[in-house]
């Protein structure tokens, strides 16, 4: 059997007992470590587990399944994914894969960020779908989540962002070169990601949402030193908000008196926030 | 402090080891017993966690919650909650409540609906805002559900439907006259779930949806039996899928291929299965 158990999001303990159980009993325990991350290390993990981890990276995951699958016919083998299995949409190959070779799978369900971000105190409810941001270069800026937040916005609904992390990636020049050496990790900030939406809507012009749209960045969701920052997307570009991971929910126009008192407490700057409110978002529903 | 404690949707071992390690220690521990329910009772609970659990009913966390927070200035108080604590809206009074009495709380985050819906094999960015069903009685239909789905189906996204637990509840009768004698309780269906979507529809004639309209039934998600249907609200309202709790998604017209071939195995009809597909949903992005 092959077991998809997510590990929640901050660290060992986060874990499920029924994770845990399959993590202790399977033959081989693998971690999924480039879609996102916990925060404590692999070392951390297998002296918690009391037994080795791999740490499988992109290029494991996507050549090297076979390998991964070897013997769950018979065995169990464990998949750790950080937040909940069906977070990430990249190990349906995997998932795939295993069933091409008739062997069986299971997810062990945990926490993921499109849950855990209740903790800003804006409802759950009022969420629409959910896009990702991804780090621009001089020539690609992918521009998507312009149009997918522009749908949300029309209902009035927040938008959840998922910020991108580049984990073992090469240099243009070593993947030419075919050197296998990897960058330092990189992990999206809350500021670069409101740069980079206010760059597409000064290119695009077309009102999604200005530097004046209230948004709350948000650090380690999750975890005990979880932060957040409330303020206007121009307030969030100067925003630190320390060590990953981040997220950013941009604000629904329907938002609730409910949901402002609650995040109120998170203003970047007390008095633009009430400004901001009454301009930029509809009293109640 | 007063920590709510996420339980996950299955069984005892959802839980996770930090929230288990704060059940060990809590002075006292709650379960919050009416918004949700884990497909284990009580019993199960105290034994595995080797200690006493209170079964909070709506009106003891509505009318009694200093009695649920006495004495959490200086000792640790459990109130655990199926799902994730921020899945319902109904604990916000009993955090607020602490607020007031300078109680901190915390909040121990597990699986929700909201993420392990993605066992359907449907995408979770693909979904707009969750909304929920009530039961309908003779005099009240609220349609506000109906809106909400309108509003998601605009922008081409899934919507899943929670559906209503009436647990404790008293006959008008009962509650006129002061008895405190309780209904047995009532877990809705997917089958009534779509047939009362469609009453809406036949009353309101707005074309959100419709009897061809393609769905999926889903029970028990998250547990060893979750089971998943996958049909016309037509075919639906005839599905029987067994013990709650129950839920429902809407497809929405911007379904993909890659969902379609995951969810055609939970086909209540193959055969017209195909052909709502391609009548009712775009054929890809």
């Amino acid at each position: 059997m092959l077991y998809l158990v997510g590990l929640g999001l901050a660290d060992e303990t986060d874990i499920t007992v029924k994770g845990l159980e399959v993590v202790k009993r399977a033959e081989r325990v693998y971690l999924e470590a480039y879609t996102s991350i916990l925060h404590v290390g692999r070392e951390r993990l297998e002296s918690f587990y009391g037994r080795p981890v791999i740490v499988a990276d992109r290029e494991m995951v996507e050549s090297a399944s076979d390998e991964i699958l070897d013997g769950a016919d018979k065995d169990d083998i464990a998949f750790l994914v950080v937040g909940d299995p069906f977070g990430a949409t990249t190990h349906t190959d995997l998932v795939l894969r295993a069933q091409e070779l008739s062997i069986p799978t299971k997810s062990i369900p945990n926490a993921s960020i499109l849950n855990a971000i209740g903790a800003t105190g804006l409802q759950l409810y009022n969420f629409g779908q959910t896009v990702s941001m991804v780090f621009f270069t001089d020539t690609w800026k992918p521009a998507s989540f312009y149009d997918r937040i522009r749908e949300n916005s029309s209902i009035g609904l927040h938008t959840l962002l998922l910020l991108d992390i580049k984990v073992k990636e090469q240099s243009l020049e070593n993947m030419a070169r075919g050197r296998k050496i990897y960058e330092p990790p990189r992990y999206m900030t809350v500021s670069q990601c409101a740069q980079q939406m206010l760059e597409i809507e000064q290119e695009k012009q077309e009102n999604v949402y200005s530097e004046n749209s209230l948004a709350i960045g948000c650090a380690r969701v999750g975890a005990d030193d979880q932060k957040f920052a409330c303020g206007t997307l121009k307030e969030l570009c100067d925003v630190d908000l320390g060590p990953p991971l981040h997220s950013l929910v941009l604000l629904g126009k329907r938002a609730h008196e409910l949901e402002k008192d609650y995040i109120k407490k998170f203003a970047v700057n007390e008095d633009t926030f009430e400004e901001s409110w009454d301009k930029y978002h509809e009293r109640s529903r």
